[in-house]
């Protein structure tokens, strides 16, 4: 499974903070210890507070750049701070996120053309969040064909199913897991799968329980990525166990270092 | 699910010295805890090192009956063990276990019968272990057709896809999850699940761990038992999570807690 690390995100007090006073090397901190974790990617948000967001998101983009040569998931709901990232990328980018909106397919498909960018397609719409698997099935392949449309390469979509907090929404896990599963039909080659693990333990008192109990879950139902806290040793514990389960790496007693050395 | 202890068996030292010498308190000190932990039936099984294996089953069974009301596993792959077991079992009793072979459907299903016993079936027979999962719906099928001949209930039925220990058989991991899936396909009503969970981890050095991730797996596919140590308390919090995510109890801040104490 691909892991996008979630830690650089304006959101957070570390990271926040770092954007707004321009300390390089927290975010080089920051990127390189989620590398080390085994993050394949990482997540940049300038996060809700960003007054540039633009300025920031190129910012952000060039100091991880000093540092590492990884790609990158340009995060935000705005198409012009995405694409300011877009500019400055050294690897094939991911943009996180479009959702079924006509007007988020038919802006961001051609910037994600024109940059040769991958695509995180969120299963909702401006009616919100989808009800159950088949609204999201719904929104998944509305997403599919408008990228089909419009000669988006479907090797580079990933559909996000849309996790919910279990404390709010119980029943919609199954209906995520399911969904992932159920993407796979879509097409053929189909869309990858992508959730925003955190989501589901949002407002618990349990949070790394519940994150690594259904990321184990949504691991084996063919999740191809998530993005989530690599610091988090026992999921990542979890997650390199998982796929030794799924017959993914090949086991020796050491496995987990084994994966970490990597 | 269904939560079988395990730890009930002559294999085991502290579990195997007792029975030897007749010592009550230990036998219902480890079902009481058990129960406690979570288990809802438990294995009875007298080990390989035992001389009188009926007498030790007779008297194990009434040991546990003394101090607990509680459904109990027979284990034995001897039938004369079990039906000595059956004789004295208060609750509506597990047979553990059959398997695809003749012999062993056509003197075991009756005895079933005759007990109203519910029969734990394993997905293998004298060839050995299943390839695939193929095989594994091959042999499950014939036990439940076994079982439709002879009018054995099939809600009484637990199909046992048979678990390999994942450092010695890793691509096996995998089939046995779909064969949960597939075997509730089988006929309808379809038959149970479940497996003996402690295999997957057999020689391996992270033995807790392997044995929670390949449970939450298992749990997302559908599984209805697992024959399992409940006093590890990680693998319990992490069944525990994920029976919750699976939205089969309802979320509080201390849903831990709460499980224990129901």
């Amino acid at each position: 499974m691909l892991v996008i690390g979630e830690l650089i995100n304006g959101m957070y007090k570390a990271a926040g903070n770092a954007i707004k006073k321009r300390e390089k090397s927290v975010i080089q901190k920051l990127a390189k210890d989620q590398v080390t974790a085994g993050a394949g990617v990482l997540d940049v948000n300038t996060g809700p507070a960003s007054i540039e967001p633009k300025s920031d998101m190129k910012w952000l983009v060039e100091t991880i750049q000093e540092v590492l040569d990884i790609p990158l998931a340009l995060d935000s709901t705005k198409a012009d701070v995405i694409e300011e990232g877009l500019k400055v990328v050294k690897r094939k980018a991911f943009i996180n996120s479009i959702n079924a909106d006509d007007d988020k397919l038919n802006t961001l498909i051609p910037i994600a053309k024109k940059y040769k960018a991958q695509l995180i397609g969120l299963a909702m719409d401006k009616r919100g969040i989808p009800r159950d698997r088949i609204q999201r099935s719904e929104l998944a392949l509305k997403i599919v064909s408008s990228c089909i449309e419009k000669e988006f390469p479907i090797e580079d979509l990933y559909i996000d199913p849309v996790v919910l907090p279990v404390n709010v929404a119980q029943a919609q896990g199954v209906e995520v897991l399911e969904s992932i599963r159920e993407f796979k039909l879509l097409c053929d080659p189909p869309p990858k799968t992508v959730v925003g693990l955190s989501n589901i333990s949002q407002g618990t008192k349990k949070r790394s329980l519940i994150n690594r109990t259904f990321l184990v879950m949504a691991a084996s139902c063919g999740l191809s990525a998530a993005i989530l806290d690599p610091l988090d040793s026992e999921l990542m514990d979890a997650l390199i166990t998982a796929e030794l389960l799924l017959n993914q790496h090949i086991y020796c007693d050491s496995y987990l270092d084994a994966y970490r050395k990597k």
